[in-house]
């Protein structure tokens, strides 16, 4: 065995993991440097005031919806959330209201005054959110279902896109993409967490994400802490670790009635809960600007 | 300190991952003990004879398509796979030829008599497919797209099922449950490999699924090694491994000029290759049973 | 296929993962309620002010150590760490000054009054560490060195345990425990991210790592955001997100000179990095208590 | 929103996702094309027949490794394996008999003629395996240590060296490096997988890690079915895949009385299931040559 190891000719540069993906999509700081703003109704996603989305996993009734939209906006909640359409693991769990729970949101949003944002599963599902609902939200199980999100490429409603929980953040931005390069620039990034070998929380919620989303894309950031904890103790601690990373939104579960909740029982908060999580991460998002 | 560690109390049998799983689902031996075949035009799979499907990523032209049906149907292959609608990472990659792709699959499958199976990415699809082609298949990226899953369910057509990148093993037998609990018994299980932290190919494939898979399902199981692969020189070498392992049936990318393919052109065979292959499979599935 | 799901039976609650893990260790609050503090120095880690051990990947020279223990002291930082021993990937890379290096250390502790924190490889360098060091790191690499950790057990000396790269939270738990077992019981539990997919950062910094540490064990939790992050611009707000989760220690690498560094050059901070970021982790940990 | 994509400039080259690793090292077809072999007492691992180690996960007495030894020897058996120094995750799991074990180990080995292969957990273990282990094996939870490795490189005993369940194979080839750059190139690469998300088997093993090895390294490699599969009746599998994917050597637990075994009592295989496995893998070898 004889070698000779010159300073940089040895260096392995890994070769590229996985398909091609774009660095400079109308996604990225390359194209447009300042950061983006999303309205959605009377909420500014990205113009510095901290967004909190809140609600139940899934509506479950308009009595339900409508005294959670009532209560969480008392504590300062400024979108209502709410699932009519829900993606479950199995087809035996319950599978949302679907148009009746679309119909419950438009209600209390009216009531309430808060803007809405509900998960979208399929693209002809798109008429009953039009006109209902105020932000549509593609969920991780959809994240690279192009077929849906070249379809929302044209329309102009404001999409919450969810990242894939298998996917790395260059795969997720060029799901942006298709959404951008279709004409709606109105895309706001949540991350939700991805799957690990951990197995004390649901998924793994990365506090590298939002900074390489930051530094690659001027698009808005969202998180949603309520996923990866699976577990509502861990809720505000996750809220608190996204602010201070400098998401521009925090997505919540609450319910009024978790531990009898149709859908992630375990992870949703109660009002208590919602309403100490709230009050921190306001007074967090002052020092961290 | 002081502890008193007896032995059966202290063992921390680690919660459950993620959402609820069934296991006696309509997929489970539980339910159906004996192996399932799957009846795709003159073949069928899962009953003994390895079923071999092989053709390009993407069509791309009718001649392009007609002289790769001919080819790998002279060296045995017994289905033709070609992808009409594709599913890219980014929306400037090339897309498919679209409907046009999978009149030439229709074509191309009247005249060499191969069956035929394509991705569908959204159920509006669906009427391009049927009549035209014999087997659909569900890609990796809409693995846990429910909507699209309930809708094949209420069709007869069969579904080649691929697993989502970030999918566990339970979570892609209940996505099967949505296909069987409508009423359609025709899914074969395909798999494609997961995410890792492995940079050396391109997904992981690992040789315990299949087994897995055989243990808790009926259902008959395909591999497909081009995608984990990532480069043509490992597919022969995941292709042995899934035969050993038991696969059913193997799905496997072949081009007749592989450099210059639209899409994946690193881990397409040509026909060199995808003969070499073809011999040294059938041979170890005589021995393996 | 006809079935019948009833409501509780066909739940899978999903098998434990891996080999036994124990629940109920001298680590847990099961056995001690309250939180620990360790003491190192004149320093008190678990006990409410956040402690910051800053200091080069590797110790070069005296020079060098000299200047950044002056200057990390003057910024407010309460440990000075520094590298002796290296574990690198590669043979050919620079592996440490070594028993030198600890007795720069020493100096520069006796000089600036920082305390040390130094990694150990393997359990026969011991007696170099032994009266010239305050606090033995385990690093990522050794976390399943039990021979390292028993031995470290038998010792009074504090410890920085890392968590391994590919270990879960239980593993880690446990790793701690075969030191507390011994008679240690200074034991800090140092979180610096696990392996992923991802692959916009080096290790994934799993914000749920702190809570369910807090929830199951009552030792100190110290994150480092400077291996993770793999790139000095992330540094800051994975510390920040540390911070907020609620960590009692950070332990930060800078350097006079990141560019020219023999170790880890892309991620170590230089003066202005981390005096920007010991202000803003300070006026964070005020408000987050 | 306006932008020009061009064809080459916008592919976005991931950039390396960890610390530097070595492609031309010692270990690397590029200093030596032709294939090694290692040679332990009358056994040739990497000369095309395929080596079965076999024996128990832990010596636990003389007269049972002396039963399994016969056992296994009969059956067709190269070498025996058992670990006397047990790593396990807790400090109250059985530990091993240590020394004692070492011992039953040469006994058997003089008694039977199979050489030997036996786990050290630190280099200070040394002096008891000089002379008494015919080949060292470096577990998981060692590959990265880098004390032990470049001890062992300065020894000319044969070395079993395990991947880390969460390390890249560039990074287990650059551990090979530090044995081998000592001057000691007895290295087999012993494959027993690694970490994922997957809970239906206690690790994954990827197909494609051997045919990446057989590329990038002329060192014989060996594969560990039991750890991944973690079940029995998942072993026979596995070591098929792993036959079929070219391995030079298997190493099997195989166990009297597996479902007594102090360790790993689930995936230790009986002499019926090792007398069936032995049967088949050997066939098997016979056609992949």
């Amino acid at each position: 065995f004889i070698t000779n190891f010159s300073s940089t000719e040895n260096i392995e540069y890994i070769p590229i993991k996985d398909a091609m993906v774009i660095s400079d999509g109308l996604y990225s700081r390359k194209v447009k440097k300042d950061s983006t703003n999303v309205t959605v109704g009377n909420v500014k996603i990205g113009s510095g005031k901290l967004v909190i989305a809140a609600g139940p996993c899934a509506v479950e009734s308009e009595e339900q919806l409508m005294e959670i939209g009532e209560r969480v906006k008392e504590m300062g909640a400024d979108m209502l959330r709410g699932g009519a359409f829900k993606p479950r693991t199995t087809p035996y769990s319950f599978q949302g209201l679907g148009v009746k729970g679309i119909n419950m949101m438009k209600k209390v949003s009216d009531y309430t005054g808060l803007p809405t944002v509900s998960e979208i599963m399929d693209l002809s599902y798109y008429k009953h959110f039009d006109g209902n609902i105020d932000m549509i939200q593609v969920g991780s199980r959809n994240s690279q279902n192009f077929a849906l999100l070249k379809f929302l490429g044209q329309k102009g409603m404001p999409v919450l896109l969810k990242n894939g929980m298998g996917n790395t953040i260059s795969e997720w931005l060029n799901s942006a993409e298709y959404i951008l390069s279709g004409g709606n620039g109105n895309v706001v990034m949540c991350y939700r967490g991805v799957r690990s070998f951990e197995d004390s929380t649901r998924f793994m919620m990365d506090s590298g994400a939002i900074p390489v989303l930051r530094e690659r894309s001027h698009l808005p950031v969202c998180a949603d802490p309520s996923h990866p904890a699976g577990k509502r103790e861990y809720v505000e601690t996750l809220a608190m670790a996204a602010v201070a990373s400098g998401t521009d939104m925090l997505e919540i579960e609450v319910h009024n009635n978790p531990d009898e909740a149709l859908s992630d029982a375990k992870q949703q908060l109660d009002f208590m809960g919602f309403s100490k999580l709230i009050k921190k991460v306001r007074k967090l998002k002052e020092i961290v600007g």
